[in-house]
């Protein structure tokens, strides 16, 4: 049996999104590092860099010191091809549910193409609805009913843990399906569209959120393939031509 | 498909030896409440009770508030049938090592019968060669080889979780092996091995310990039967007899 691929673990990051405690961003970095993951991101955390953080942190200050902050989630993703949120399952979100293991396999299988992530949000909130819409699908870690709250370096940890674990067992894994649209070619595509579906009058644009969400959902839920979008992006040039050929 | 069985978790024990620091005693028994742990037992806690452990436990003081504290691992151990030690791999210890979902197996199966325990040693230093010996056999967590020191907490929920997931996996379990001796019953054949040795002059009764060490830990490792102690007690008597006999 070969050696599992040394170049898929640096391609799986983990994004913290808008932690609250220093001291849980140390312990997250001490997490990784103990399952080999090493690419960390922080998304407008409330304080950092911080004394606790180094603290928690232990053995694994070169994680912490390497880590990147970002003011954004799609910033965050911008060059991923698939992001995972972690959330305790609710029921009103439609998306696709994975276990860690189903969620392992799929970073690391994506992992080989082009960066992956794993995205955690608040301590209390959880993933708002913004950073959901930027998921490709969720990871719930199954708990106990009666009380499921993880700590959120805990959570870090069984997450990691199952990318090892399974990285371990397999040397090789299959390609990934399709050439998925990174997250910039997602943000392109969804400012086009807001901006056509402006032209065509069809979104009022003083209040754009809430039908572009639902847009961003579907779309991320569905995952894009380069094509896809670039197919796409044409319907929207096409429509935006004839829209401004008629106002002629 | 029938439900798990609701009388395992309650029979599987975590038994954290020597904690240094109370924050990870009340996040370990957040770690276990999340998955559905709920016995925690502490054998000489450095500081406890202790505001930082509540602050760290967050929704499970309940566990922390239940936990026992005991004097000894032996204590903590007398009335299970298995009791796994949870351990960095080290090359010089002769005995059984399980992955997590392996030993989550063992402990289930077994929890069927009488409790059983994961042993968590101290922070820094680990279980003690004495607590090794009174663990049938160790766990480890396969981690990165550069940076394999888990937090003591971020480890009770790896395992925590795979018990939980093996638990949700299965509706039944086949019945233990054997009526494995309990842990008093060990005690009590360790006792009398002693006695017996030191009676044969094969001990040295001024310092018994290293002999002894190794005998705990031959037979920990081959978990014996209750038949099994009933049949090694009766031969140390037959020879304790058989010498007091001779000295008339």
């Amino acid at each position: 049996m070969s050696a599992p691929d040394p170049k898929l673990l640096p391609n799986i990051r983990v994004v913290l999104a808008r932690t609250s405690h220093p001291g849980n961003i140390g312990a997250a970095a001490r997490a990784m590092k103990t399952m080999g993951l090493s690419e960390l991101v922080l998304v407008g955390p409330a304080i950092y860099p911080n004394s606790q953080a180094d603290a928690m942190a232990s053995g694994a200050t070169d994680v912490l010191a390497a880590a990147r902050v970002c003011a954004t989630l799609a910033e965050a993703l911008a060059d991923t091809r698939l992001a995972l949120g972690v959330s305790a399952r609710r029921r009103d979100i439609v998306a696709e549910w994975l276990t860690p293991p189903e969620a392992a396999a799929r970073l690391l299988r994506e992992a080989q193409a082009a960066p992956v992530a794993l995205v955690f949000g608040n301590e209390t909130s959880g993933l708002s609805n913004e950073e959901l819409s930027l998921c490709q699908g969720l990871v719930t870690i199954a708990a106990n009913p009666a009380y499921s709250s993880l700590n959120l370096a805990a959570a870090v940890q069984v997450l990691s843990y199952e990318i090892r674990q399974a990285w371990l067992a397999r040397p090789d894994w299959p390609q990934p399906e399709m050439e998925a649209a990174s997250g910039v070619e997602m943000e392109n595509f969804y400012s086009h569209l807001e901006t056509a579906l402006a032209e065509l009058e069809f979104l009022n644009p003083g209040s754009p959120g809430k039908l572009m969400l639902k847009l961003r959902r579907l779309f991320s839920r569905t995952r894009l393939a380069k094509e896809e979008v670039n197919i796409l992006r044409g319907i929207l040039t096409a429509a935006q031509t004839g829209r401004h050929r008629r106002q002629k």
